[in-house]
């Protein structure tokens, strides 16, 4: 079997090739640009493929993403129709995600930016907020990742509620499915935090009439997707007050220009990515199970659903 | 009945006064210092009482103290002896700690400190992290704040341990117990939260002989007292690079005086006693409803063992 591999940093291409080599004895691993003859190529393994790269190999057996959306392989508009696209996801990814999202609601919740201007101005001030069970907080998309940080949420105490395109029970929390109920959901929330996958639906879903809907000052949280935020909406948002505080984990382009606006604005925080990331030491062994798992069934229980983009 | 109340703020004395008054109908509640005939002095809620005013009030049933911890109220070398001490402990106060141990946990879990630091250079510089299974995170103190923030951690997902005087079980916590087994409960443990009773064995207990148990690059969080903190010693730790990071909640003088060195030390962030505070909402019901029980029955389930110190 030839797998094929392509991240657009090459130092990350080089790294997949060595680790996938060594846990798949008697495969071939390559940097997909230096196959010679893409024919060859029965498996990919990316992250944003160059639009093209993925039609030129005609036998292509499956497309693996590094990482758990498969928006960026939808993306390429030549990309081959009908080939399996298999997700990466895994006990670690949730863990990292649960983490990012239990951190950053509470910094939100809790107030930490205000404390931490307490403390560089030597004020002995307590910051005064509610208890969680009395903050509304409301999660966006309900699949791996937002059930395993919703169930987080209520785990820690939070008024917790949860968005999804159908119906779905989850312990604590109170869950509102499909278009129709979306401002429900939203009406009274305080701590918004999305985790919707990337589709034609929930592009720019972060908008000014959302943000409208929510709570007077509350915070917003996007750590799944770039495109999901309107930027212009946020920061009008944010300079009338409408919303207080964001944190954002994902851009439209990423890495974040060193002139972008969003890293020095006072009320956003901004991280690299890194809500939730394959780990160097499990994400090789997920993505060789996975493979070796397809090319035995020619099926694998991470394949996502290309129609519905996710 | 007559309540007498004491807190070092007169502001905060007379929020007290007012809403037990609401909250005590028949009782006569008022401020220590306004009550002429000390002898009439049924009951005194107090935070950190001056030293001598409780011996003035010889017909004393009980002394409610306004926290969970009694050490404000022993600290009184002419402490009437024999005379109950009610703590005030509930589902706020034990919620309000869970949420802070989980903040300040997850905060130098994921380096925040170091992740604001790249966002105001505008480097997209992930810091990498190992996943909570993999952090050994250790809670000093089981009593119903240890081990409410030991189990939340544990809930979190990281490898949990505890230490206490006794032996307990708690699912998902590998419990020390005993002064014997301090150092093997410090073996290893990158993330240290404090929630010992302040008694006189653990006065001073994180000092510099603990923190070269701790591992190399540890982060302490201390939310129990000022006093088991020697100053110096994490100052020193600190900047030799032993420790970390710290988060430090409480402090030997509180507040803490403008000109403390902990304010703007880079590897300190300071709150101010706000880890857990009696919520103005249910503060008033808990103890109201203790004073009642325990005129009522001659005890509550919160009576304190002020020979064990908590």
């Amino acid at each position: 079997m030839t797998v094929a591999v392509y991240h657009p940093l090459e130092e990350t291409t080089r790294w997949w090739v060595d680790a996938l080599t060594e846990l798949l004895p008697g495969w071939q691993v390559a940097a997909m640009d230096e196959i010679a003859d893409p024919a060859r190529v029965d498996y990919a393994v990316v992250w944003r493929p160059r639009p093209g790269a993925l039609a030129r190999c005609p036998n292509l057996r499956a497309i693996v993403s590094i990482g758990a959306g498969i928006d960026h392989v939808l993306a390429d508009p030549a990309l081959p129709r009908g080939v399996p696209i298999i997700r990466t996801v895994g006990r670690d990814l949730t863990q990292r995600m649960r983490e990012y999202v239990a951190l950053h609601v509470l910094r939100h919740h809790r107030d930490m930016p205000r404390q931490l201007q307490a403390q560089r101005e030597r004020d002995w001030h307590a910051v005064v907020v509610p208890v969680a069970p009395r903050r509304s907080v409301g999660v966006m998309g309900l699949g791996n990742l937002g059930a395993a940080a919703a169930r987080t949420l209520a785990g820690l105490g939070f008024a917790t509620r949860g968005w999804a395109r159908t119906q779905k029970s989850l312990d604590g929390v109170e869950v509102f499915a499909g278009p129709d109920r979306l401002d429900a959901f939203l009406d009274g929330c305080e701590i918004l935090v999305n985790l919707l996958p990337l589709t034609r639906d929930t592009s720019g879903i972060l908008d000014a009439r959302l943000f409208g809907r929510l709570a007077e000052g509350a915070c917003v949280i996007n750590c799944a997707r770039g495109a999901h935020l309107v930027d212009a909406d946020l920061f009008a948002a944010l300079d009338s007050g409408r919303i207080k505080q964001a944190t954002l984990d994902v851009f439209h382009e990423e890495p974040l220009p060193a002139d972008s606006p969003f890293w020095d604005h006072p009320a956003i925080t901004v991280t690299p990515h890194i809500a939730s990331r394959i780990d160097a030491a499990t994400g090789g062994k997920l993505i060789a199970a996975n493979l070796r798992e397809f090319e035995r069934t020619g099926s694998c229980p991470d394949l996502a659903d290309a129609a519905r983009g996710y």
